[in-house]
């Protein structure tokens, strides 16, 4: 139950786009797993779940909350103090948030912000919404996935009057119709849009263009959202200013770095269950996401090849005490292949053709182009469905390779996402639509922007009290000596 | 399903020595995750399984191979095909024995051995004792272990004639007579006994203690059927040599410290899902299960503190960069609190008590008396089960810890077997069978010995393969210079 | 003799200038230790060096190469086969200069390029000027620093008629006389300056700023060069682009991060003599070179603590196992401090009061100000110079600290630069004269330009060869596919 | 002035052994780096030094401390105070023996033993005799090395009416007359011998064998002293029980693990200058030595190969990452070969053949005997001595290979021992003499033996002070479940 569902709705200009969405973007998607379980067990009570073809749509029931309100529309009212129960966890878990309500709470910063929020909606973006409204914001929400909503949650928000719209298993049709209930209503007109995908903004792009007007800013969180940005933005039609908050610094080093450094071994094991130490791995790509592996499979003891096309990540590299090798130069004698370029056809049937039996293939990269599968939907192999996310292909002569996940990014299909990396996900959007909301006229163009760095060292700042960690303060003097604030930013913006 | 049954059988002299089962010994009944999951499939194809009231006892079925032969008691020979192809992808995993295989078979070292073998029944076993037959040997084999017996691998062994007693889900009293079924046939007196937990020995002790006058040995793998060895040895009762196989070098550091290193970071992944950078660790004991579970946490960015008893140990713990302490100076602070001692009552309740709000407590250590699990079942803790292995422990102020695996041995819960460490503890017993079996008059007593030096590192140098490692000869010259034998072995017998 | 010397000389408007110049940049002025012995050996022979008062200048002397040629100034040519063997050597270390004037050998980048050279005057710099006029160029040449030329270099370099001004042992006139007989030669117009410090260019601004119409640019190395230069832009005075060759991206992982990760290392064995294994070290700063510190004793088994400012930095450090604390918190348990800040005062008498018996402390920063040192200089306090670049500290109660380098950056004090380093900034600054010298009309203003990242990678690949170390090509579809040219840049040029 | 010099008597029937003696236990003779370099500048005052032949010897001398005693015979009684001081730095660092001086004081556990040395004469030995007087021992003191006695500490000594026989630069006649004037002395039977080579128990067997009858033990730290000693016990001459201090785990795991893994860095830091990231290395044997030298090298960033021959440390090499080979598959591709076998000839001729141009090689292993330099000796190879321990070997086709210490052991060659290695050689000798001569009649029969297991521990206990680091105590009941005594042993005496 750990798989990210890719939105499977299919309309003819966006195909491409929506493919793209099995990207790492799409980690998001996966709640925290104590939340899960606790789903798990709820819906498998729940004998609506079991029998699809029997169920009421939310879209036909009538419910209201303890307090009257029916401005929601969501499964089961019912499971509201499950998921407040759910909401209360992870309230434990992001401590940032909790952190930020406290410190913010006076002033009140998002007082007049009327936010339509298109996520996923679990115990964790709860914690986000709820956030919001302690500080001031307006919100109406809607699930950027049909699949991902933890529908107790819904409830518990619905009983707290917050207005969701949202339920697991929603058509298409109900998707869109849940979006445009956040925007359409009367005497409500957003002036922030907090969105993960693009859709909410596609919406109201497509439907209610007037809005843009009082828009004082989106937020953007994934990959696809971005690009579809940026092509407005290129195009002369974005006539607000976005904050990508995908790409700042905090979020980046932990989705990539920190999280893949623990998520290829999590992987690995639960997958093709093999032991490291002493294995061939060779690593293709060494950003981020490939020192991570590298790093994490030298330790359990794996012998670790690389390969590269940039000079300065290959020298790194060899500085970081890896062989520097081609694909084709270590493929006959490696016992595993990982592919973190964001490239295509790294992997291709020319190796598959040289690799030892029992080689295990897999993709951490960000799409699902990096292992040229389809090559291996020939008639002379035999693929073998050994188990969730693990294939064998069968050569003519009895060898084998282990294909991991088909060759989608592995970790997404695999393993869970580090509550850390959705509390620095949380924060980092609050913080975003706090400053897109309060900056002075002027600060912020029709343009997509990165997080400044002021703030994004600040949402590092609110995580560090889960380490116990106790940053040094700079002395006027030294603040002085460096020509640097005291309270930062402490690098240039290009600064990584 | 990887959980590891102990036998839950009941009579009352020995209640203490089937509880003590559950000790890392256990791991092995763990069957590798391939055939695992195929047995899965397999199973719920298999109305039997999902409705036990109706089936019907093997011990009722007549059953016979396609060549006649009625010698076996199995689940149901129809299995056979699957079995084998379960056996044969096993072969291509245990490299080292089908190496041994190959070295051995000219020579026949085990014609005339009769073996009664009384081990789990699965696919790795299977090569191991269709090895021994290859060598020259006749076996009868039944189950160690209730609920651990591949059944489809036992069909494709019944199905080569190969006397097998053995199904998946047995009574008490199913246990016993398959193992009287491998001692008691008209016409056959074993001469060698594998066991694997004491009770075939046992058995034969109790009921047929005339059969051992011709038996040479035998080659027992668990430390509770050790143990009960060694306690017939003191008591004078032992009439026979025994090889300890559990004891090997190779496999005590491949158990311990190299599948530690790896399953730790698993167990705490698949059960907990923690994050490990950053995070405050206290491991209890730095033993080999110490030290591998310490290195791997550290790998992977967390801070861990040691504590230890034995000062030797401690110096190595601090020279290897870990702060040592008592677990009263830091338990307040840690996130997590890995016992690894072989003690009892290493986590007390009044270390729980201190402890901070999410700290995980679990146990990798040898049994389940290392945390004081029976202090928290008092009236004002509340227990929540929150999935599998996991349980939360609430205590009144809102505070809860997270227990793992009830504080049983953490990985034998919830992670798989390296098939690496299953193929050196078969090939162990498939040399240690060979050495009692032609070891001449005089050499082993009636008494139990480890794996002699040179066998173990045999049983070394054979999985040196997989890695595609060469070891260097010593020259003539060299060996006189060192005073070795070119064959080995190199090392003094107490080498670790 | 590992010395670095500062120059010495005082004149007062630029003394805080050349106070700086004991900065990391220093460290080039170490020659590789091959070629130091060498000198030793050659100058102990001597007499002269042993009796600098009865020394001729070598500007009163009348010294003619082979062929006859007096363009030069120089110790004594009769060093120059001895020199020719020390340069030769070089070439086989300088792999990447080798293999440049291979590539490019052909095609004459530097055809009608006349370069004034100023650096140190060693057996690799001297590579990189012969590299110079292999590949077109004619040049001059001054020594940047006034002890740190190797005489049989220099004298190599003279019979080979390459018109070099430098001994050791200048004086301030002689510094300003060897710079000023580069460029005030009749017919001859310098057209490219290769500056380390900036002297050259200072000079010919003050004397000879006509001669800037001509110049197609400046390659500066140091810190303190670079700062000249910007405040010159600054200024609006800067009259023809430079190329900061100090800040590549290649240049800056060795400098800091590759190189501190070893060279802290080796100076704390050679000064303090400590052993690492089980010491408690708090790092100031998570830099690169704090990062280099942190990880290096880390994997020697010390305890490792940090501080930072920057909580991006912070969470950092976190996730690298290291825990986060302020310096007054630990400095009393702690067997090391380093200080890798770029900051003042960041040790200051106050820490220094409370640390404990044996505390190291030392800087591996960017400049001197880091601990404070003046702080020790009380009546109270006992200063004990146990050797070169050690001295105990001994407070009133008898407890001492063991101060290293009296707190300037202490591997620039007892470490050798790595030749790799040496070579990557050679081959740079030969890449970067051959960018401004042909770059086109307007690619350039009159501005301090970072070496474009494609150079950047350029260098890093004529580096790779060392390692053994195979690129991989980008085939036609994957370039497309990531918008990128085949032969990069592959980076945006923020990429760090 | 970090060499080890051999002691260069000739005579007939011991060269071997006394060849043998630049072993591993020739790096205790090197006295802490402080020490030395005190020394160097107070030899270096000192005329005599500077001029050998007009020295007066110290037999000749007639000296006189402030008491009134002439029982010693040193080179100047002058530099007592000097000598004092260094002491006393010592004492600062030898913390086990201090804190043994405390915890034993009160009971004396040497009065009556009236003990002779001959160990080096170094300020450490001498806190090392200093706590034998403290503990009620009468001392007489000989050197056990003609050159490394610290003139100045054994002045000290005499000073404070301590008989010492010993000064840097003795002949050998000499040295046996200093030996002599420790055990013949009117009124003086010495019960138990210090001894480091063995001499001084060969002076006693050859000169006085009565003495043995009183002597109640030997206490013996160096490897040829322990040849001895095993030689003599299989002859049945050895009439007096002796205590192996070399072999004992915490010297063991110290000398060759922790030690090697720091002095591998430092000495080819200080000898080849070799920058470690990127290198390709391969370590000949995967002993405590060649692990702590992979360890090292694999953190530096180092590329590392090993070369076993036995298949159970083959297996570990392998589970740590590192790839087996042989020799000759990669010592073409190699830029290190460090020999860690203890045997001869592993690296031949044919394999310097073949290495590429700068291959560095070097020996961290037991003797001089792993590379076979006298191969190297034929005249088409050009030795070029660069620098101390520093050789070039070029072929007829310029390449060179730089051989290290000329093939010796590396790190008693450039790198200092650490204090702490010291300090744990001296606490185990003042244990081990401590329990021989307390030992009740029996315990110890004419024999070698081991440090006992509980002593062992009891050293390592006495150091963990150093790092802060706190044993934990077993409770009663943990005690008696482990069937262990509160206060150790804690391991089988086998137990590594």
């Amino acid at each position: 139950m750990r798989k990210v569902y890719s939105l499977q709705i299919q309309y003819p200009e966006q195909t491409r786009e929506f493919d793209s969405r099995l990207t790492k973007t799409g980690r998001r998607s996966l709640s925290h797993s104590i939340s899960h379980s606790s789903t798990d067990s709820n819906s498998s009570g729940g004998s609506d779940a079991e029998n699809p073809e029997e169920e009421v749509s939310p879209r036909d029931m009538q419910q209201m909350n303890s307090k009257g309100s029916r401005d929601f529309c969501i499964k089961n009212i019912k499971l509201a103090d499950f998921g407040r129960r759910e909401i209360e966890l992870a309230e434990d878990e992001m401590t940032a948030l909790m952190a930020l309500r406290k410190a913010a709470q006076g002033e009140k910063p998002l007082a007049g912000a009327k936010i339509v929020g298109c996520t996923h909606v679990t115990a964790q973006t709860a914690v986000l919404f709820e956030t919001l409204v302690v500080l001031g914001a307006q919100c109406r929400w809607a699930a950027c996935n049909i699949y991902s909503t933890q529908d107790e949650v819904a409830a518990a928000l619905a009983e707290q009057a917050f207005p969701v719209f949202a339920w697991k298993g929603e058509s298409e049709d109900d998707f869109w119709w849940c979006i445009d209930r956040c925007v359409n209503v009367e005497g409500w007109e957003p002036n922030m849009i907090l969105d993960d995908g693009g859709d909410m903004t596609h919406w109201i792009y497509k439907k209610y263009p007037h809005l843009f007007k009082k828009v004082k800013g989106i937020v953007e969180e994934s990959i696809t959202g971005i690009h579809r940005l940026h092509h407005l933005s290129k195009a002369g039609k974005l006539c607000v200013p976005a904050i990508n908050v995908n790409d700042s610094v905090t979020k980046q080093k932990f989705d990539n770095l920190y999280c893949c450094r623990e998520s290829i071994l999590d992987s690995l094991k639960k997958t093709a269950d093999i032991m490291f130490g002493g294995k061939q791995v060779v690593v293709c790509g060494y950003g981020e996401v490939g020192k991570g592996c590298s790093a994490a499979l030298k330790a359990m003891g794996s012998v670790v090849y690389v390969t590269e096309i940039d000079p300065i990540c290959a020298l790194q590299a060899c500085m970081d005490g890896f062989r520097l090798t081609k694909l084709g130069d270590v493929v006959r004698q490696v016992d595993m292949v990982i592919t973190c370029t964001g490239n295509k056809n790294v992997v291709v049937r020319e190796h598959m053709d040289l690799m030892k039996n029992g080689c295990v293939v897999c993709n951490m990269g960000r799409s699902n182009t990096e292992i040229d599968v389809s090559s291996l939907r020939t008639p002379e192999l035999v693929w073998q469905h050994v188990r969730a996310q693990v294939d064998h292909i069968i050569w003519p002569d009895g060898r084998r390779i282990v294909l991991l996940a088909e060759g989608r990014v592995l970790n997404l299909s695999s393993s869970t996402v580090p509550i850390y990396v959705l509390s620095i996900t949380a924060t980092t959007q609050a913080l975003a639509l706090i400053e897109l909301f309060n900056a002075p006229e002027g600060r912020y163009k029709q343009d997509v922007y990165l997080l400044p760095k002021k703030l994004d060292e600040y949402v590092a700042s609110l995580h560090l009290h889960t380490f116990d960690a106790h940053l040094t303060e700079l002395t006027d003097e030294q603040a002085k000596y460096m020509g640097l604030s005291k309270n930062g930013p402490f690098k240039p913006s290009y600064y990584r």
